[in-house]
Parts: structure tokens; C-alpha cells; sequence
């Protein structure tokens, strides 16, 4: 796996291979360069999570890090992302991390042979944001201790069309095997999630919430709207309509979790005392997302034949 | 010592062993970490100074740092502070340092138990900055040989009421026994300050002098005055009446010191050829904060068991 | 080597000893450096590709650097730069890397005794970029195998005028022997570039092509423009009259090389295909940066006493 740019390329071993990976390093895998592995993580949206987590994975792995802010770059000289990662490759990185609003950013860049550093797509456009979804998936199968999601019933609620996990998760855990639930405002509901799964009216999700085994909240990303759509938004109908509110979470199932990418609205999606209550895996997320990102780091950098390893490991 | 938020908070006992601390580690002091160590600096207000000391002293350390730009992070994404540190800890940050517009930014945060890692305060809006208050003491005491400030007589001259360090440093040196004095524009002097020391009308500065151990100018926060305010000063008519001018400082004595926290503005609260005077101890300053933030930052790592100390040494 | 600022200052032996550093480095000679140092780079100016490429140069060293963002720090409460380098200085920081608006950043700062860091020019207004003309020199050297350029003829072609590059360029490679070329729009031709080579009127270059060893194409840097100019240059028209097409890197010798220090605005300056065509070095030229670098570094540490130097190397 030279590239990590779209979960649902992935394969079921590859997939199985990189989430293995994940746990290992969670159990105090350590990782033994080659030579000197040079990183460089290009964020041309904000992020505290993503970046920060990429950071410490990076670190974790013993990589170093050049260090470059995208608004203080020369692509504000009108320079293209090619010629900029074709730039840092010729300084000597071996991995390029980028978050970047343009849907498919990588499309041709990830073709073109005379780029051989690794990239990964730490979120693009309204595209994906495929390491959230491996940390997702890690976050499920550690919690239900198996890989194949066969049977498991997961609810994805809310903001569907703007966010950047909510197709790509929702493929990927049918895929596993997952029934999978949507919910939230029908006119952001995209039509062809019919393919993974089955809207639920927001009126009938206390019927659903008993059933299911994951909650998975989206962000509201008030950011990504256009200017009307946001002035006719409220927090507080939000909340009262489609929000995960205390009485709603007492309906689930005593085994049940609750996720969400974060940052989260507090009071909009989901009520402030639950991102913290013992049903909440939002924090472990997070957590989980340094192990994923070593995971997928450790995968690009194998591939390079960057990783030296002792004769008696087996894994990926 | 978990968190260092307050200057006027500590012990006596903890004031002297933060001094040791950082005197040892000027005098080379090392220091051993048991596992790596994650800090980030979250400076949510500009700063070189205290920026590139706090990382300075991370480095000398040997923590690791991870990068984070509040001006492009989920902050702008309308996240908490509370949540932000929650992520970061949640990703494996260790030890946060924060600067942050808001007045006691770390009120609630500190006591709250799911808060783990440590907090440390380098600047609370209108607050203080306690690790410049530190570096202060640290300058005085090398000085003048002794850790007690009895019978010192210390001036603070300037913007009292716009400075993050005049309230804590007032009420410092006079909890350690120092005679404290203050003048500058009658408008600026909190008159709650009597509680620690005296003010001088501006033209009985020069009777003052003669007697001072410690002239501390302190810098005039044009960026912190509203609109109108600014308007009315002129940098030229400050100076000549409140300003430390050449004239002026030959009135201390020979064993007085100066000081200021930095950034100077050269000809407004000081003639810019004292700055580097023999008398003058700013750059001494900027040197001494290094070691006072290692000593800080040592001592909160210490506090959460990451600190391996050899058996012989009794320090802090 | 104190301070490296101007290319056009040092003396052959000095240049020759930079360039057989420069390619030492590429050849994997490491560096050990005596304790701890810590560089800063400061960029007032956007730069990606010099940023990075000193981050990169700095960490091959072996060096720890303190990240600084001009636009965040205190250069914004109207702190002179001196005062910043002074600062840096009093921190711990051993070298500090800086790209400035202003040209001759440097001038009084290099001569104040007290100023006892080594300063590197990035950069400097409309002055150098000496780190660039290095690593050019370096590129032609490597290619025709001598450091002496007698008899060489050299091109450079464009925005002689706003570059950086252009002047100390023509300068050094003629101090160096070669033959010296101009062309591109008249007006943007400096009249005392006559004393290093000759104009030649857009018309003739074709006829210039043939002889050339070397074609150096100069940004066209649009963000440099005041707005009247910008607004009457249309990319095509330039590229029609003057820019590098594949028609006419057709007339050039099989064995010479085209050269631009980027970022090349595709189709403006130069055909976009011939950016990676085989005569093209401009990758080459961002590779060598970072050796070239690395021996700038190298040189002023060096003249600091701070790289241990095996007995048996007897190198620059």
C-alpha cells in the first residue's frame, strides 16, 4: 500500500492487515526505521484532531517532521499541489500527509510515476476521510471483538450530505456486514445511501435506537454551508428534532456505544453530558485515531521498504 | 505540582524549589524522562518571547512537540478550550501550555477530574503570566544572593493596569519581603495595589531612584488600549515624563538593576541605549526564562511520575 | 564563515569549499555536532520550497529548531528585528535562517558585536537569495564537472529586474568566467547588468539557443508587481515573446541544461512539459538546495566551534 487515500479501495485483508496493525501498536508495538523518514503534513483546512493526531503518530514511528503551513506557502503563489508535493519529494520526503478542500485532490497525482513519495489523504473536499474511518472501525471492532461486522446494527445520524465520513463509513460497515440505519434531516439525506442501507423517519428513530448497537452521530458542519442554509439554521430545533438527548440515549441498548468524529456540537447533535457518559466511545476515538494513523503510516512506509523488521514478526 | 497557573498560589517552599530547579539547570542540570513526553503550546495570542522559550525549554527536555496553530485549528470550528485540551490528551499530550485572551482561561479545566494531563499558564488575558513572574524572582534572587526579598525596595513603573505581570509581581515581592513602590500615569494605578506597596507621584520619581534595588519598567500595551485611548498617546510625551531616561538612571545606584519583560519599546518606556546597558538585566531575563520554564516543566512532569531522578539527588 | 548573507562576498576558496561540502553531503557524509544546537528560521516572506528546504537541511544535521511564526509573534507589537535576533539569541538559539521584505536585512545587525548568533539570508527584498545561487552553482558545476565556469555561456532569461537571483547570479558566474547572456522585456532589464554579460533582443534568441550550455528561465513574480503593471501583462503574450517553448528548446545543444528556481508558473516562463523533460534540472536544482544547505550550516556551526570534526577529515 504505497498510497492511503480511500477506504472503500481497500481490500478485506488489507483492511483486516491495517486495523491488526492498529491494535498492535495500541499494545506497545514499536516500529524500527531504516534510515531517517521524513514527514511532511500539509493541512489546507483547519484541523486540531486530524493534524495533531497524524503528529503524534508520525512521532510515535520516530519519523521527523518538516514543518509547513499551506497559507504562508508558495501555493499562494499559484504553485499546484502536484508541483508541490513533486517539490517536497525532490527535498527528500518520504510521506506527504494533506487535508484539502478539493474533492479527489490526489486524482492524477496518484498515477503520475514520477511521483514515488507516499501520500495520505487526511480529508478531501466533501470527498473522504479515510483514516476516521479506520479509526471507526477500530473503535467498533474493538468493542464487539470481531472483525466482520455480520448482524451488528449501526445508526448514522445527521448531517449525511456534508459529511466526509458518512458515505465511506456507511459502504464500509456494509461491506463487513452491518445493517446499517440512517437518520436526521431528510433533505440531507443523499438518495443513493439506499444502496448501503434504510432511512429511518426522525420520527421513528425511538423505535430503531433499542435495536442498534452503534450510535453514530455527524457533525454539523455550519462551516460548509452556504449563507442562507445557515441563517435558517437553529442549534436549539436541531437538537430538539434530530439531537441525541438524554431521554433518546435511555432507549439504547446497555451494550450499545455512541460516536462522533468531533469537535462536537455540544447541545446540537448530542447532549453535553453524554460525550462523556459511559456509552460514549468519543473520546476513545480520538484516542484510537494515533493508533490508526501509525497503522496506515507504517503500512506506506513497509512499502517503501522503510521498515526494518525482525525476522520473527509476521504481521501485514 | 500538577498544573502551574498562578504564581501567587504557591508555597513559599514551592517558589524556592522552582528557583533551585531553575538555577540547577542553568548550572547544567539534566534531566531524564521515563517515557517520551508529548507537550503542545497552544498560544491563542501572538508571542515570540515566551513562544520560543517555553519550546526551547520542551526541547531541553527532550519532550517532543506536537505543532498546533489555534489561528488554524477547531477553535475556529467554535470547539471549546476544555474540549480542545480533552482531545489533545485523549491523542497523548502530556503537558499543555496555553496563552489565551481569556481572563483565568483554566478556571473549571483545572478541577476537573477527567483533565489529567497538566496545564500550564503562559499568559491569561488580563490575569497573569505566571512563568514571567518566575523568571522575575529568578533574575532578583541570582542578583542579590538570597531568595527572601526582606528590606529590597523594588519599583514598578509603567502600565500597571494593562500589564499581565505588575499585580502578581507586586504582591510576589511583597509576600517575599520586599519594599515595593510603584508610579507611572496616575490613571493607570489600580488603587488596590496600595495593598502591596506605595505609589510616587511621577515628579517624586527622582527622589525614588537613589534608594531602588530594582527598577522594572514595564511595556506600554498600545495592542491591548481600545481605540481612543491610543489615540491620545504620544510615545514622545510618555517618555519625557514617565520613561527611564539616561538622566534619570544615573540617579540608582550602582548595584541597582533594571528590568523589563519584554518586547522593549526603545524611547517610550526606556532610552533604547539602556536596554543593553551594564545595568540592565532584560536579555538576562530572556536567558533566565529558559531555565525557569524547565524548572516549571520538570516539575509538573515530576508530579505525574515521568521524571527519572537518580537516587542521590534530593531536589524539589 | 560567521554569517553566510551575501554569495558575491566570498572569495573562490571559500565558494569552492561550499560547493565540495555541498557534494560531500550528497554523498552521505553526516555531520556530529558538539552538544545540542538550536536553529530558528524565520520567514517573513511565503517560501515553501526555501523553508522547507532549510528545515530539512537543519534536521540532517542533526539540529533541534524552535518554530517561529513572524505573523503570530511579537514583530506584530512593532518589535525591530534586531530586538528578535537579540531575543533568539538570549533563548539558546545557536543560528537563525531569515527571509525578510527588507533588502539588506542584515546590514548592522552582522556588524553589532553583541549579535554573537550566525545569521543566514533566505532572502532579503530585492536583494539576494544566496542559498539559490549556491545551489545553482552547485547544479552547473555538477553537471560540467568543473568548478571553474571559463568558457561556459549561460542564459538567463526573464524578470531580471524583481529577481532575487538574477543579479548576484550574473555577477558570480562571470567572476567565475563564464559568459554571461541576457534576455526578456527590455524594460525589465537593469542597464549595469552590462558589466557582467550582454542583452540580447528577444528576436536574436534563437539565434543566442544554439551556443548556450546553460538556459536559466526567472519567475515571472506576478505578487511583486505594483497592480498597474500586473494589470496590463497577459501570460500568454509573454510566453509568445519570451518564454522557453518546446520550439525553442529545440534549437538547444543536446548536452545543455535548462535551469529556474520555482515556482515555475507552467506555459508563462516555460513550456509546462519541459519542467521534467530530460534537459530539465529544476528538480535537481530543489534536490541540491538541501546539500547546499546543509554546507552553508555546516560552515557557520563550524566557525562556531560546534561540529566535531574527525581528525583525519580535512575538509573545508
Amino acid at each position: 500500500m504505497k498510497n492511503f487515500l480511500n477506504i472503500n479501495r481497500l481490500s478485506k485483508d488489507e483492511l483486516h492487515s491495517l486495523i491488526t496493525l492498529a491494535h498492535d501498536f495500541k499494545n506497545g508495538k514499536k516500529a524500527q526505521l531504516k534510515k531517517p523518514v521524513y514527514g511532511a503534513n500539509l493541512f489546507f483546512e483547519n484541523s486540531t484532531r486530524t493534524h495533531s493526531s497524524f503528529q503524534m503518530a508520525e512521532l510515535k514511528l520516530g519519523m521527523k517532521l518538516i514543518g509547513i503551513n499551506p497559507s504562508t506557502s508558495s501555493v499562494t503563489k499559484g504553485e499546484s499541489l502536484s508541483d508541490t508535493i513533486k517539490t517536497l519529494q525532490a527535498i527528500g520526503v518520504d510521506v506527504v500527509v494533506i487535508r484539502h478542500p478539493k474533492t479527489g485532490w490526489y486524482q492524477g497525482i496518484d498515477t503520475d510515476p514520477r511521483v514515488r513519495l507516499s501520500l495520505v489523504n487526511a480529508g478531501d473536499g466533501h470527498g473522504q476521510h479515510p483514516s476516521q474511518s479506520l479509526l471507526d472501525l477500530m473503535t467498533i471492532t474493538e468493542e464487539f471483538g470481531r472483525f466482520n461486522l455480520n448482524g451488528l446494527n449501526i445508526g448514522i445520524f445527521g448531517d449525511l450530505s456534508h459529511s466526509r465520513v458518512a458515505r465511506s463509513n456507511a459502504q464500509l460497515f456494509f461491506d463487513l456486514g452491518a445493517n446499517v440505519y440512517f437518520s436526521g434531516p431528510k433533505k440531507w439525506y443523499p438518495k443513493d445511501f439506499d444502496q448501503y442501507g434504510k432511512f429511518i423517519e426522525p420520527e421513528d428513530v425511538d423505535k430503531l435506537l433499542p435495536k442498534l448497537d452503534v450510535v453514530m452521530e455527524l457533525r454539523v458542519q455550519l462551516e460548509r454551508f452556504d449563507q442562507s442554509a445557515a441563517g435558517s439554521f437553529t442549534p436549539k430545533a436541531y437538537y430538539e428534532k434530530y439531537g441525541l438527548s438524554d431521554a433518546k440515549a435511555h432507549l439504547m441498548k446497555k451494550t450499545s456505544i455512541i460516536m462522533h468524529p468531533a469537535p462536537v456540537n455540544r447541545g446540537v447533535e448530542i447532549a453535553s453530558d453524554l460525550v462523556e457518559a459511559p456509552q460514549s466511545r468519543i473520546f476513545k476515538q480520538m484516542h484510537n485515531g494515533v493508533y490508526a494513523r501509525m497503522a496506515i503510516l507504517y503500512s506506506v512506509l513497509k512499502s517503501m521498504n522503510l521498515i526494518e523488521e525482525p525476522e520473527y514478526e509476521h504481521i501485514n
